[in-house]
């Protein structure tokens, strides 16, 4: 990966950014010292070493002139009031817990780019009129407890009930929250949120690949997840005339490359995000010498275009009819768009610091489709090497970031410079 | 399935065989019983099942007046002298031992078989000039010590060395075939048997779908085992684009369609049985959201003409020739053609009884092919339900194995008049 470039191509590096790269550098080197020691890089929510991070996150904010506290969701909430009260809150957030042995960047770019606003905006001698607060949302990474977004669903007032009842390792999550400052009994949706931003590394590899600093993020897929049960007839592989057969494998086999090439006509063909990827697979019995008699698939597929999922899901009905095969989505969530004008800013943003930019679709969650759920949110994405994440190479350029911290920055002052009812 | 038929289409049942098939089916309901009582129908080799199988059979062994001993490879043999010493020995043998869950018919029924002939010579006042020998062969299913064929290959001097050493359930093979009465020390090739014959079930449903009640097995396919690893690279399934992918399970898919197109093409085109299974399939990591990183696959292939596994093997290595594909032949056995003037015999014999035959090549292994290699030895099918063995519901007729047995009386008789120097 070179180094990012602007709207001409010229080097970035050196230029006279609103943020302090080096800042953001060294902040992301700190923090990765805090990883469990025998797998780095991790730091999963609820454990002594994610409270580790938090404490040192609420240091930091502090010395950025930021008021650290635990809301009712579990999110560390770093907060400094605005000139004039009742405007509402300017949030920057994003997650600081990672997924075992992989979290470098995924999220921890976002929490530090907040912090570096916000310590740019005192170095700058800039008040805002909103009220700010820079967020590290609780548990967005699956967690032991088997879900994701836990912060961000709790702070929209979407975090289900049940969830709360959720066991693992000798404790309930909502135990799991109180032990980390929440308070999960009091939980209630925010309405006082103006916009919400959050940076991201891509996850993907397309920035990289265009030589493109900045990614726009539109919309945050929705994610249906179908299990498909393929059943065949178990017969001796030796003795079964090849036309006598029906081997489960086979016809699943068909199946997997008709899912793939479905999904690259819909993501070649249609507007907007489309991934369909068959993740889990297994035959039975699995033996050597027979035949198999059965196969059980899991679809991923995500869709940025509201009606791509139902689309979608009518093609793999009518492919599968007639055959033995059955189906059952399993879960489903709807695509979260993310607020038109918040992505003007963005955009507008970028064209002032002269640098590179595409809108583009999540392929992956984030808090941010939580957020957008009570509140104008959007993100920006930046680039990570060869696409890769939730893995130890994962691997972000902090000059990258530091240009993506700029972007919220300008963003920032755009927002807070409009009318609170605009 | 109806009752089997005659070439001209009269029903066999009432037939006035020279085997007795209401003997055939009494012992094979006695044997049944003597089954793991937990989970019918099980005899496992060295068990104390096993023995008490064998106990029976030797006693109905010297019913029909053979005289049962267990031989160094640990074969329970019942032999009567014939009138003529030194023109040698015509053995019909099949195993009483069975896999789990399975196996009422799968060995029994050739067991059983032999045993009437002996029975039905003495009926019949007939002495032979060879010697006969009625054989239970040890461990033709893979036992514990995971390996099969274990007597057969003993009685042909090519049980390996080192198979003597493997450990399972706090003994060695060694020391198990020891327990059941064998002299693994003093294995040496037997170089008096002037042919044997064998009946088995089919284990598939050619010959149910054919109505003809007997098969007459020209070669025993030879067992081919390859394993490829195919190695894509592993992303999120989110947010990488369809089109920057390399999902292995996507490429191991094509894999098994192409595998299976090119079994059906040599099958159908080419002389002789071929086919080619992948029984074994697996991908990693595996995980719902994370596109495939590699797949595994295990391929049994098997081959009746020995220039086709050759011609298989290069298709394949073509196939997956410049791509992220590696293969590995893991295991390899060359087919075993059955003695011509042996199935000739038993094809005259099927003429001479009035019964449909068919020639036929096994998919699946048999102590014939191990026998094959020191003396002229040939084997026969008769029907199994739907094709199926190796499972709880395995089922033949017992009029079937009458009619089996019969063709084997008949041979024997031929055989015996030949000189022994043809």
């Amino acid at each position: 990966m070179g180094p990012p470039t602007t709207a001409d191509g010229s080097n970035l590096i050196g230029r006279n950014l609103p943020v302090d790269g080096a800042r953001v550098a060294a902040d992301l080197a700190e923090l990765a010292k805090l990883t469990e020691p025998d797998r780095p890089w991790t730091r999963r929510s609820f454990t002594p070493m994610f409270l580790k991070g938090r404490d040192w996150l609420a240091r930091r904010m502090r010395e950025a002139g930021l008021e650290p506290t635990i809301d009712a969701g579990g999110n560390l909430v770093g907060r400094r009031v605005g000139r004039k009260p009742g405007l509402g809150t300017l949030m920057i957030g994003s997650h600081s817990d990672t997924v075992p042995d992989g979290g470098l960047y995924d999220g921890t770019a976002g929490v530090i780019a907040g912090i570096e606003v916000a310590r740019a905006l005192v170095d700058a001698g800039i008040e805002l009129d909103h009220d700010l607060e820079i967020v590290d949302f609780l548990a967005e990474e699956v967690s032991v407890f088997g879900v994701s977004c836990i912060g961000s669903r709790a702070m929209a007032g979407l975090l289900p009930d049940a969830w709360l009842q959720r066991e693992a390792e000798n404790r309930s999550l909502r135990n799991a929250m109180i032990d980390v400052g929440a308070k999960p009994n009091v939980l209630s949706a925010r309405t006082d949120i103006r916009a919400c931003l959050e940076l991201h590394i891509e996850q993907g590899p397309v920035l990289e690949n265009a030589c493109e600093p900045v990614g726009i993020v539109t919309s945050i897929a929705g994610i249906t997840r179908i299990a498909l049960h393929v059943t065949g007839r178990l017969d001796h592989a030796g003795t079964t005339p090849m036309d006598l057969r029906d081997d489960a494998l086979v016809t699943a086999a068909a199946l997997v490359l008709d899912i793939n090439a479905e999904a690259r006509r819909r993501a070649n063909e249609e507007p907007g995000h489309f991934t369909a990827t068959v993740g889990e697979f297994a035959i039975s019995p699995g033996a050597a010498n027979v035949v198999p008699g059965s196969a059980d698939l899991l679809i991923d597929a995500r869709a940025s275009e509201p009606a791509a999922m139902p689309s979608f899901l009518d093609w793999l009905r009518s492919r599968i009819q007639h055959r033995a095969i059955t189906m059952q989505v399993i879960s489903q969530n709807a695509p979260s768009p993310c607020d038109p004008a918040v992505c003007n800013e963005l955009e507008q943003a970028t064209l002032r610091l002269g640098v590179k930019s595409r809108r583009m679709v999540s392929g992956a969650g984030h808090d941010t489709a939580w957020i957008s759920r009570i509140a104008p949110a959007a993100m920006i994405f930046v680039p990570c090497k060869g696409g890769r994440s939730h893995c130890p190479e994962e691997s972000a350029d902090p000059e990258d970031i530091s240009v993506g911290a700029a972007v919220l920055f300008q963003t920032l002052l755009a927002l807070d410079a409009q009318p609170a009812d605009k």
